[in-house]
């Protein structure tokens, strides 16, 4: 029998797909399973979304440009200039999905074995797109006790070797929910800038700004329009993460023109969830305020649950909708799988996303989890009790 | 200014997006241009498969499972087992488009300068997915006096090295319109499992055999269930280029492992094209049947018409909707331009894709071109006409 490549046996498995088979047989058993461990919201799509692709009349569903429909980037830009960010249709190519945005930037810009620099804990996946992109992840760890905020710019320059050509963050962060501001983003632009590097921004939760915080993108500092490469998606924003729509943004005519001959190669992006993602451009802002004043209440609500636990740490975030939470046991991993073995209350069991995966220097975050507030308050409420009741009788 | 990567500076453009500026250019000076050059089908996607999405009532655009939604695999699965290839939906891995597929494979069974073998011409986009993956591609000639057909099986086994991991071939092909008999697959199993590597086809054209031939997967060969690897895609089977959703099928188990670890990477295949592809596989038989008359007169009628030009030498495909022909030239990339910058029959002119793109070999196929049969039979006697006119004119 041929090898397969060693390219993919040492490509990661998700930290959470590694529980499926244990969520499956809970579920097998009879158990309830409350869902801390997803990024998929059960929030509803907009409407005039799904009725664009309801009411399309296409008869034959043929590609789009290899750089997504002009109608859509177009609409894109405007919406971008809106949120003061100043781009044009031509600095956007659209993207299936976040995923295809960061490995067209992972391949254009950098080489086998050249090395990022990425504060951990990130989001797992950017493990998966490294690996598959033949590149190493050089880590920066930022801690718990500061929220998860940028570490001393000083750690991120200590690592810069001739190797290095990018910085990537993902703001407001996966799984950390921390929020960088101005300042900070301001710093790394510095950074970048003294030794020519890219720097990356994953801002698909840009809207997910709690507290009155205002999001301040990569694109939006000055200065850097050569080195800044904005990640986007419409998975979260919109509540369709289904569509697989994202999009590369950049200043940077040399990166777009680059980024253009990886989408030439497969074609073009969705059709259909491109009508839906351009449509989904037309949301009123109601929709949003809703969502995020919802989101607001889910994190007040689960992190005031969470400090009533004994020995439990949480890293209170102002975007996205996740949390990192430390807990007084020693292998996360373990309790996770042992929550959804041997664990439940009146048949009703807590799935959660151990924190190790989202650290590439082992042996981190062993004691965290990852938390995502996707789930009704009551849901949130009933969960945190069942992971509270199960924290006293748990044995590490 | 940071410089992007070598890779990204070496991945190929497609040969037919280089002629778009020129094919802009004549549009906006009024002239009209038959499309030869694109495998977009005029053919309109079956309506049971664009109702399937009309007819949706989603609520939320969510995620399907990374290797594709349930039902449709065990779907696919059932299509593929009434066309005699005996696989179950475990056995399948649903992709964005057949490019996917492709990537999912090089990067499961090829690492960094690893080598496929591939006979030439063949699809351009193989150049970009083993620049982006990093990998060798190693062409093998097949000639337009043969019809395309398989070189002999000792110049495959001459250029097997350490670093040969596959054998890829795209059955019916694609510029070819080759469709390759039972026995020449024959030879290619013998060949790999002798030499223990893979073999990977592409056969998204499948459906697309004339003259009473039958399609020969390489998922029907005996004795090589661990060495193959099927890509396909909904694409032209049911004209939804736009859909983007193709599969990668193999009875390895530990490929479709390792490629399953990059889908869970990039977290799922689009949703809406699933509820599409899945309601496709209900297309009637007639749909197939008047498509395939009306590309089998196609076909005929454009062989006939370039038949009657002095000088022009005529692949015979019976398969896919394409053919290459020689013409009486020396550069048909110049040729192309030429056509559409500097002549035209009462404004009307000719789009077509310069062949030698489709090779890897330098300087071989300089005289060719690919012409797509995607139009109505009147239009390829009106293009044919308008190319026979232009020889008389050009000069080289």
């Amino acid at each position: 029998m041929p090898n397969i490549s060693n390219k993919g046996a040492s490509m990661p498995e998700s930290p959470i797909r590694k529980l499926v088979p244990y969520a499956e047989n809970a579920i097998k058993e009879g158990k309830t399973i409350y869902h801390l461990n997803i990024g998929q919201p059960d929030i509803k799509t907009p409407e005039v979304a799904l009725n664009a692709v309801k009411n399309q009349s296409l008869e034959i569903l043929a590609y789009s440009r290899s750089e997504g429909s002009e109608a859509y980037r177009t609409k894109i830009a405007q919406y971008y200039q809106k949120n003061d960010i100043q781009v044009n249709h031509d600095d956007i190519i659209v993207t299936t999905g976040g995923s295809e945005a960061l490995l067209f930037a992972f391949g254009s810009i950098m080489d086998a074995d050249d090395e990022v620099i990425i504060p951990e804990p990130f989001y797992a996946n950017y493990n998966g797109f490294s690996t598959a992109s033949g590149i190493n992840i050089v880590p920066v760890i930022s801690k718990i006790e500061d929220n998860f905020a940028l570490p001393p710019i000083e750690e991120f320059e200590k690592l810069i070797t001739s190797k290095t050509k990018a910085i990537l963050i993902c703001n407001p962060g996966n799984p950390t929910g921390y929020l960088y501001s101005k300042e900070e983003i301001t710093k790394l632009a510095n950074l970048v800038k003294k030794h020519d590097l890219f720097l990356l921004a994953d801002e698909v939760y840009r809207e997910f700004a709690y507290d009155g915080h205002q999001h301040y993108s990569v694109m939006q500092a000055e200065g850097i329009e050569d080195h800044a490469i904005m990640i986007d998606s419409v998975s979260k924003r919109y509540s369709m993460c289904g569509a697989r729509v994202g999009c590369l943004v950049s200043k940077n005519k040399t990166v777009i023109q680059t980024a253009l001959k990886f989408a030439q190669a497969r074609l073009s992006p969705p059709t259909f969830a491109q009508i839906a993602s351009e449509a989904a451009l037309e949301t009123p802002q109601s929709y949003f305020d809703d969502v995020i004043e919802e989101y607001v209440e889910r994190r007040n609500t689960l992190i005031q649950e969470l400090e009533k636990i004994e020995g439990v740490k949480v890293a209170k975030p102002n975007g996205a909708f996740y949390c990192v939470v430390e807990l007084p046991i020693k292998n996360a991993d373990h309790f996770a799988q042992w929550l959804l073995e041997h664990f439940d209350i009146d048949g009703e069991t807590v799935m959660v996303a151990p924190a190790a995966g989202f650290y590439s220097t082992p042996n981190v975050g062993l004691n965290q989890i990852r938390i995502a507030y996707v789930l009704k308050k009551e849901s949130l409420i009933k969960a945190v009790s069942i992971i509270k009741k199960a924290l006293t009788v748990y044995k590490d």
